[in-house]
């Protein structure tokens, strides 16, 4: 598969994805700045992808630490998550590894400093690991409900290019691929940064996947024509009722495979899930810069000084889910109630 | 109003709209392949100037025809209009202009050919005249819809670069900012060729009509939001029983009104209708080159050899528009019943 992203030698290395699929560079990340950077630029994305690099971004700020003491250590500590933390605000993942960096050192905050540090990036190296073996669950759950000779429409890249290495939606497409199901997929380009045709159509043509790349707005036409058997996106914050946060469009698409009776799912870990949020409408939407509309391919392509509107991701509300695929198995028309109980809450 | 196509001089000139909004510039046409390429390549587009370009376009090929006598002229006619008739295949303001200038050539054949092309000429010319006025007329009708302070969506650019000067969805804002109503604008960008993005806007702005540009997928959710009260799109060929071919991605953008309880409406002539279909499923859809959705901007932004699918229409049904705003009024809810006696068939 894919390295996304890995920890080695002190730094953390990393494709530069912004640059796919034309080229494939691995830049070294080695300061908490630069991690701000590549998490804010997308050179990182993906909400699982966006936790690994914040652990690992944790390990960057504090290991040339010259603390002595917890107090003094915990001060740095902070000082690097809570920058991290302004780096994107939509994707849950993000604040989820920053908290748990910081809860694991609290836990050991009675050790010296040098143990601490050792433990915090085997904290990180954990999250790696288990976002890998997440992914792999979340493919073999998602099994059930893909039929043989599917295809399959997606929406931007929840593949191994955001996540440690198999991906949240796509993780369902490789594990049916490998099922020997012979399916095929549809990918949204997903405007306006194109990460459905630079990311997932680059990820599905090496694992031999089909895939056919169309503009968003080419869905409902493919829908109708009755080539989409079902829909399968990532998620980036799911609310306790099964609101969920993902890239812009997404919640268009739900609406449109609604309107065409094609089921509609997302594929996420727990770790995407927000419980602190009874619904949808407490996800923070990022907004974005107007030249990724205005200037999105290298010319600019819209009058200067038009406004714009431009807002990173969009809540797909749980009654138009046909089912979310966690680790842990699926849980179908998700209501609060049904998330609680799938993660025995 | 924007000069977008004219007659002068024994040739064509018009805005050469793939350079838009960087580059102002303004071609001279001068035989029936550069119109042939000129209609080919989107340099004139929108159905209504499409026709207007074939009319021009035959008197191209026949201006310097050396026929002495009717049989030879009407091949070099014919010649030329099924030549540019191969040119695009679903606007259907193509085939009603080229069949109206052979029409006119017919019932003038016993003429000698010197008169004739001077009569073809004066029917180019008032195709073009017919077709300001008809816009004016579609533009008044539309104020009926149009709430003060409204905020219209539209798809695609319907506007004075489609026409010979003041568009038909675009006619309708033109006609409600004159009237005092305060309106504003989201335009959809229009993928892949993003006539939203360089035309409608770039229009707009000159008019001095607030308009803030969106990537297609973000329509849901800035009607989500509560910000679209109604939408007006063009047509490039409507069925008799209202279904309507436009742009790729209306179908998909009438949808979501739909699920938005937002009114769905297409401004379009008379000579948009094709009168010979009971439905839109007669329509062929223009199927386009990869390039246009994976190099579209002067660089590549998806990987070599990948499959696309590029069609450039859809159909949206009847059952999802509200009203069809014509030269003659609006036909509410369209129906074929309605449609007839709209235009009094």
């Amino acid at each position: 598969m894919i390295k996304t992203i890995e920890w080695k030698n002190g730094a953390v290395k990393m494709i530069e994805q912004t640059l796919l699929p034309e080229t494939y560079k691995v830049i070294t990340v080695k300061n908490t700045k630069d991690m701000w950077h590549a998490i804010k630029r997308l050179a990182v994305r993906g909400a699982p992808a966006i936790g690994i690099a914040a652990a690992y971004g944790t390990i960057l700020g504090i290991q040339n630490s010259k603390a002595k003491n917890w107090t003094q250590f915990k001060k740095d500590l902070l000082k690097t998550t809570r920058y991290l933390a302004t780096s994107r605000p939509t994707a849950v993942n993000l604040f989820w590894a920053l908290d748990r960096m910081v809860a694991c050192a609290e836990k050991n905050k009675e050790k010296n400093i040098s143990d601490i540090k050792k433990i915090l990036l085997k904290e990180a190296n954990l999250i790696f690991e288990e976002d890998r073996k997440i992914c792999r669950s979340i493919g073999k759950n998602g099994l059930k409900v893909v039929k043989k000779g599917s295809t399959i429409l997606t929406h931007c890249n929840a593949g191994g290019l955001a996540t440690a290495d198999y991906g949240t939606a796509l993780a369902v497409m490789y594990a049916a691929h490998e099922a020997g199901k012979k399916i095929s997929v549809f990918a949204d380009e997903t405007r306006p940064l194109l990460q459905g045709s630079r990311l997932t159509t680059w990820e599905l043509m090496k694992a031999k996947i089909p895939v056919t790349l169309i503009c968003d707005n080419m869905a409902a036409q493919v829908m109708k024509e009755g080539k989409i058997d079902l829909v399968v996106t990532g998620a980036d914050r799911i609310a306790i009722n099964g609101d969920a946060a993902n890239k812009i469009g997404t919640y268009g698409v739900a609406l449109l495979a609604k309107a065409h009776k094609i089921p509609f799912y997302i594929a996420a870990p727990k770790s995407t899930f927000d419980f602190s949020l009874k619904n949808g409408s407490g996800i923070p939407i990022e907004q974005r810069k107007d030249e990724e509309i205005t200037c999105g391919f290298g010319k600019r392509t819209a009058p200067k000084n038009v406004k714009t509107y431009n807002p990173a991701f969009d809540v797909t509300p749980a009654n138009l889910i046909a089912g979310i695929i966690t680790e842990y198995g699926i849980i179908e028309k998700p209501t609060a109630a049904k998330v609680k109980k799938h993660f025995k809450l």
